[in-house]
C-alpha cells in the first residue's frame, strides 16, 4: 500500500460474487459519497469466474485475482495499489483473510461477523492491535443509522440515566420458503449450517452479532453473565436457528434476546429498547429514521432524524427531515466513516464499529452456545 | 341464595372500598350491560366504614356487612340475597373468601389472581370443582378484549398453524414515583410487597399472571418448563419487581416472558405475539381494536374489531368498527358473559377465565420463583 | 319536574328503540356513571311496541307512553318525574320534541345534530334561551374524549400560538354494503335521505355536523366563509352523501374539511389537525387515548390520557394511562357532566356541548348547502 | 452526442453548486447503479466557481463549463461529449436549458418542475415530442418509491375499482425558521418567491407539481375542472406558500390537495391515499416501504416492498423487504431506468416521469392560480 494521495480511496474487495446480495451492498455502500474507486478483487474461486465478474465491474482483467493471497502480494507492491480491502466472505475466513492483508499493511472493512468462532476472533484481534498502520472497521451497518447515533449519544448524555433493562429482537423469516422434512433441505441450507463456513452458529454469527453488537454500541455496556436456550432448525438439521438469552449486564443491568431465523409472518425486524432510570429508548429498523425518547416524567418524544431534539443524527444524514433514508445510507456512512478516519489530519472521534466491538460479540456468541449447552448461567 | 327470577342478578361484593381503583371498575362493569343490581357489600374491615360507603352506593344499610363470613351468612339465608359476589381483596385472601360463598352456593366472580400462592389455589380449585350448583369467573379482563378472542378463534380454526413461539411482555412505570432508597419507601409498597397481602409475588400475582393467562388464553397450550430470573425493586426492598422468563410448552413451542413494574417513560403495555407454522398474530392493550395476523405467504392483514375477516369479535363489541372500545367495555364482557351463563337455558360455550386457567396461572407463578431462586429449568 | 332531590336523576327517553344503534349507546351512557335511572320513554309511534320494549328495560308500563306530548304532559305534573329528558330521534324532529319538555321545564339532553336545518335551528336556540331554569346538552360525544379536551386546552393555553389551520375529515364507508344502481336502493336508504327525516342533508346532519363540530370546539373559532361541492349518493339517490369543503375561519384561519359515507376500504375515520404559528396538534378517533402535539421548534411529543403533559385529560378519564377508553367511555362523559351541572351547588365549568355549538353547525351545513348550489364562497 | 457504446453513460450537469441540496442528490442518485460518469458541467454563472467545484468532483477543467451554451456546442462534437445531461437549475430556466440541448441531440434528465409556467411548457413540450432521438425523464423522485408504482399497479390491474376520491396533501414546515415580518425576510425568501427565479408559483412549482404528479401517476386519471384557494407567505411577502385545492378528474372522480410550506410542527409529508369501488390505497412519504390497501369487504392490507402481495414492488428495489429503502434509493431509480431505456435493445415499458405529464402538472398549477383568481371553479 502506498500513501493515500488521490482524492478517492482505492478498494479492492474478496468476495461478494454475481450471486452474492451483501456484495451488491458493499459496492453501492462505497460509491455512495464517492469516496472510494473500485479498483482489484477477488469474486470467485473459479479464477475465469472472478475475472469475468470483475471485469463486469470496470476492474482491469490483471487485478482480478484468483485468490486473496495473491491479490494481497501484488497489490501491496504495486503503485497506486489498493489502500483498503473490503472482505465479505463467509464468516469462517474473515480471520486468515484479514491478516494477509494486515500483513501488506493494508486498511480492512469487513462484513460481520468479526470472525467464525471466539478463537479465531482473538487471534483476529491481536493482529489488528499489533499493526499500529492500519484501521479496522466492522460493517454493524445498524449501528451506523442516524438515529441509532442519536439513542448512543443520548446514553451518552446521561439523558436517560443509568440503563436497567435492554430488550432486543431480530427475527427474520426467510426460511419460510423452505421445507425443512425434505431431504435436500440440508443441501440448500449448507450455506447457513456448515459450521466451516458459517462458523460456531448459523443465527448468531448471521443476525446474533448484529442484535448483541447494538445493544453494547447503544448502551456503552458489556454483557456480564447469559443464560441462553438454543434451538436447532429441526431435529434432522442442526445448525442453529432460534436463540433466546437473558444477559446480566456489567453495569447489573439486565437484558433480553430474542434471535430467530424461524418467525413466519413477514417478520423481518430488528428492535432495541434501552431503560434507564431517567427514561427509555426504543428503536425498530423497519421505521429507522425515528427514535422514541421516553422520559420518566414527560410526553413521549418521538425523535426525528435531522428534526430538532435530534441534532447529533444530522451529522449521519445526507438528505433533510421529511424525506427518509435506508438500509443502504446507513451502510455507506461506515464507509464514508472510514475513508474520512484514513484521510484526516486530525484526530476526530468516529462512529464505525471496529475490532473491540467485534471481540465482544465473539465472546457473545460463544458464551451463548456454552449456556445453552450447560443449561446455567455462564459468564460472558 | 335463591333461584334466579328476578330480571337483574343481585350482585355482593367484598372489597373495593373508596380509595380501591379495581372496585371502582367492577362497579361500572356490573352496570354496563344492566344485567346486575349491587345489593349487599362488604367495603372496610372498619363496620362504620363499611356501612357509609355502602350507602354511598345506594346499599340499604342492613346490608352493608362488616366481615364476609357475616355477609355469606345472612345473604344466603335471605329471600332475594345475592346470587353472585364479587370479590376484589388483596390476592392472599381470595381462596378462604371465595370458599365461604361457594359453601353457599353462591356463584363467584374474582379479581385475579386465582389465590396467593400455589398452595392455595389447590386448595380453592377442588372447592370449586366439588360444588357442581356454583359457576366462577375469574378477571382476566385482557381476554375479554373482542380482538383477544378473535386471535384465539383463529388459533382454533387453524389459520396460524402449529404454534412455535410466543413472546408476551407486560410492563408498566407505576414505580416511577417513588424514591426507592427513602426510608419509607417499604411502608408505601408495603400493598405490593407484603407476603401477607399478595401472596407468593407482588409483580408475578399483579401483572404477571394477567401474561401468562393471555399466552394460553389464546393458545391454548400449557407450560411445560420454565427458566426464571426475578429481581426484587431493589437490595432493601426485597418484593419482586422484574421477572424475565423462558417457557418451554407442551407443544414444543418455545416462549419468552417479561414482567416488570420497574421501566421508566410512560410504558406500560401489555403486548402478545404468537408465531405459528402459516403465520402470526400480534396484539397490544394500547390499541386494542386490532389484531395484526401475519400470514406466512402474504401480506400482513390489519384485523380491525367488527370488520370483515374478524367477525367473531363482533359477538363482544357494543359499539361499531371505527368507534374504538378499551379497557372497561372488555372487563364488562366478563360480567355480561357470566350473567348469561347463570341465566342461560340451553349450554353453550363460555369466554370468561375461569378456575382451570387460574390454577394454571397459580402453577406458573410457583415455578417462576423456584426456577429463580434454583437458576435452572424446573417444571411448571 | 320536581326538584332534583333523589341521588339519581330520573331519566325520560324519545326514541331509541329496539334496532337503534344510538339508543343502546346513549342507555349506556346514562348507567356508566351512576348518575341516572332511566323510569320513562317514548320508543315507538306504536304505543304497543314502546310499552313492551319500555318493559324490556325495566321501566313500569304506565311510564312508557304513546308520544311525547304526552309524556311531558304526564311526567311534568308527577311527584318524582323525570328530571332529564334524552331525545334520540332522527333529526327532523329534534326541535319540536325539544321544546315540549322545554316548556314542561324538564333539562334536555339531545342528540345531534341540533336541528334538522337552520330555521329548526333558530328557533330552538331561541326557546332555549328564554327559560333559565333548564340546561341543555348535545352529544357531540367525540369533543368528549379525555384527549380532544386536553387538546382544547393547550390551544386555549397557547400552546401552538394563533391558529393557521385546520384540517378535518369524517369518512365513513357503510355504503358499501348497499347496491345503489338497484330499485330498491332508495327504500334502504331512506332513513338516510328523505329530508323530512334526516333534515336538511344526509351526511351533513349525520357526520359532517360532528366534523365542524369538533373543529369549533377544539379551535375556538368560527367559520367566516365557505366553499363547498356535495355530492349525490347517486345520479338517481339524491341523498347528500359526500362533501368536501374549505372554510375560512373568523381569525383568517384556513380550513379544508371531507365528510363523506362512499369511501370504501374499512375507513370510519374522524381526524382533525390544527396548526398554529408555534405547533401543531393532531387527534384521530382510532387511537383515542393519544394527541400528537407538535411544538414548532422541538421534537413531536406523543400526548397519552392521563399520563405526564396531559393532566388535564385526567379529568375526564375512568381508567390509568395504558388502559385505553373509547367511544362509551366519552360519551358517558357528557351524561356525567350534565348530571353535575345539575346537581352542582357553586358554579363550574362545563366542558359538554350545548345550543351555543348547536346552532353554529346548523349554520354551517345550511352554508355547505348553499355554496355548493352557486359554486362560490358563501358566508357561514 | 455519440452513439453510446461504453459501459457507462457519459453525463453532464446544469446547475447544482456547492450550496444545492437537490445537486448533491442528483450526483448520488447517478452513482448509485453504477450507470453513468458524471464527465462536464456547469455549476455556477461564475467561470471560475464552476471550473473549481467541477474540479472538485473529479471533473476536467477542460469540462467545467461556464454556461450551458458553451457546453451544449462543445459536448455535442466532442468524441466521447456526454450522452445525457441532467439539468437542476432554478425552475424558469428549465425550457431554455433543456431546449438548448435538445437541439444537439443530448438526452435530458430535468429536475421538477417540467417548465416554469405553462407557456414554457407547452413550448418545451413541443420540442421534446419534435426531436425523435432523444428521450427525457422528469425527476418526479416520489413516483419511483417501489410502494408508489405497487399502488400505480394495483390501480391498473383494477384491484380498487373505478376510482371515486382523491386526496393528496405536501406539506412542508421549513419556513418556521423566517421571521416573515422582518425587513430582510423578503431578501432571504428571494429563492423561493421571485417569478423570475421560481415561475408560476413558489409553493406549486415546489411542491404543488409533486403533489399533482404522484395523483395522476398513480390513478392514470387527468384533472378536469379546480377550485383552488392560495395564500402567500404573508401581506407583504407576495409569494405563494399555500393551496387547497378541489379538482374533478376526468372520470368523475373528486380530488382535494392541501400543498403548503407554512405549518408549523415537524410536519414534512407527503400522503396520498386513492379511494375505488373496490377498496382504497395509502402511501406517505414518511413509510415509504409499505401501502396500504384496504379492501371494500376485506380486512387492511399492510403491503411491504419486495413482499407477498406487492411482487411488482421487487423490480424496483435493492434491498430485501425489512430493509427500508429512502428518498435516494428511489430518486436514483428514475436515474438507472432512465440508462436502460438508452441502452435497451428491445422496446419495454418504464415508469420514469416524462414531458406528457410534466405538461399535466404545468396545466394544473396554470389553472390552480387562474381559480384562485377568479373565486370559480375552472377548467384544467
Amino acid at each position: 500500500m502506498t500513501s493515500i494521495q488521490s482524492k478517492k480511496l482505492f478498494l479492492g474487495i474478496v468476495g461478494g460474487g454475481p450471486k452474492s446480495w451483501i456484495g451488491h451492498v458493499h459496492r453501492i455502500a462505497s460509491r455512495f459519497d464517492d469516496h472510494y474507486e473500485v479498483v482489484a478483487g477477488v469474486f470467485s474461486r473459479n479464477p475465469k469466474l472472478s475475472k469475468k465478474f470483475g471485469k463486469s465491474l470496470g476492474i482491469s482483467a490483471d487485478r482480478c485475482y484468483s485468490n486473496y493471497k495473491e491479490m494481497a502480494e501484488k497489490e501491496s507492491v504495486k503503485k497506486d495499489g489498493v489502500n483498503v480491502v473490503s472482505i465479505m466472505t463467509p464468516p469462517s475466513s474473515h480471520q486468515i483473510i484479514a491478516e494477509e492483508f494486515i500483513n501488506k499493511n493494508i486498511h480492512i472493512i469487513s462484513d460481520k461477523p468479526f470472525a467464525g468462532n471466539l478463537n479465531q476472533a482473538k487471534k483476529l484481534y491481536k493482529k489488528i492491535k499489533s499493526n499500529k498502520k492500519i484501521n479496522y472497521a466492522l460493517t454493524h451497518n445498524y449501528s451506523a443509522y442516524p438515529m441509532v447515533r442519536q439513542a448512543k449519544h443520548l446514553v451518552e448524555k446521561g439523558k436517560i440515566g443509568k440503563i436497567e433493562y435492554i430488550n432486543v429482537e431480530y427475527i427474520q423469516d426467510w426460511l419460510k420458503g423452505i421445507n425443512l422434512t425434505t431431504k435436500n433441505a440440508k443441501k440448500i441450507l449448507k450455506w447457513k449450517i456448515d459450521k466451516k463456513i458459517v462458523g460456531a452458529s448459523a443465527v448468531l454469527n448471521e443476525i446474533g452479532s448484529h442484535a448483541y453488537h447494538l445493544a453494547i454500541y447503544i448502551s456503552g455496556l458489556r454483557g456480564d453473565k447469559i443464560f441462553a436456550d438454543i434451538k436447532n432448525f429441526s431435529k434432522k438439521i442442526k445448525g442453529d436457528a432460534n436463540a433466546q438469552a437473558m444477559v446480566n449486564f456489567n453495569n447489573q443491568a439486565k437484558g433480553m434476546f430474542w434471535i430467530s431465523s424461524v418467525p413466519r409472518g413477514g417478520v423481518y425486524g430488528l428492535k432495541i429498547r434501552i431503560f434507564g432510570s431517567k427514561g427509555s429508548l426504543e428503536w425498530a429498523q423497519n421505521n429507522p429514521g425515528y427514535l422514541r425518547f421516553n422520559p420518566a416524567r414527560g410526553a413521549v418524544r418521538l425523535l426525528e432524524k435531522g428534526f430538532f431534539e435530534a441534532d447529533f443524527s444530522k451529522k449521519f444524514t445526507r438528505v433533510k427531515y421529511g424525506h427518509p433514508e435506508g438500509y443502504l445510507d446507513a451502510f455507506a456512512n461506515i464507509y464514508k466513516e472510514f475513508a474520512k478516519s484514513l484521510t484526516a489530519k486530525s484526530k476526530k472521534r468516529y462512529f464505525y464499529p471496529n475490532e473491540d466491538e467485534g471481540l465482544e460479540t465473539a465472546k457473545f456468541i460463544e458464551a451463548c452456545k456454552i449456556s445453552s449447552r450447560r443449561k446455567k448461567w455462564v459468564k460472558i
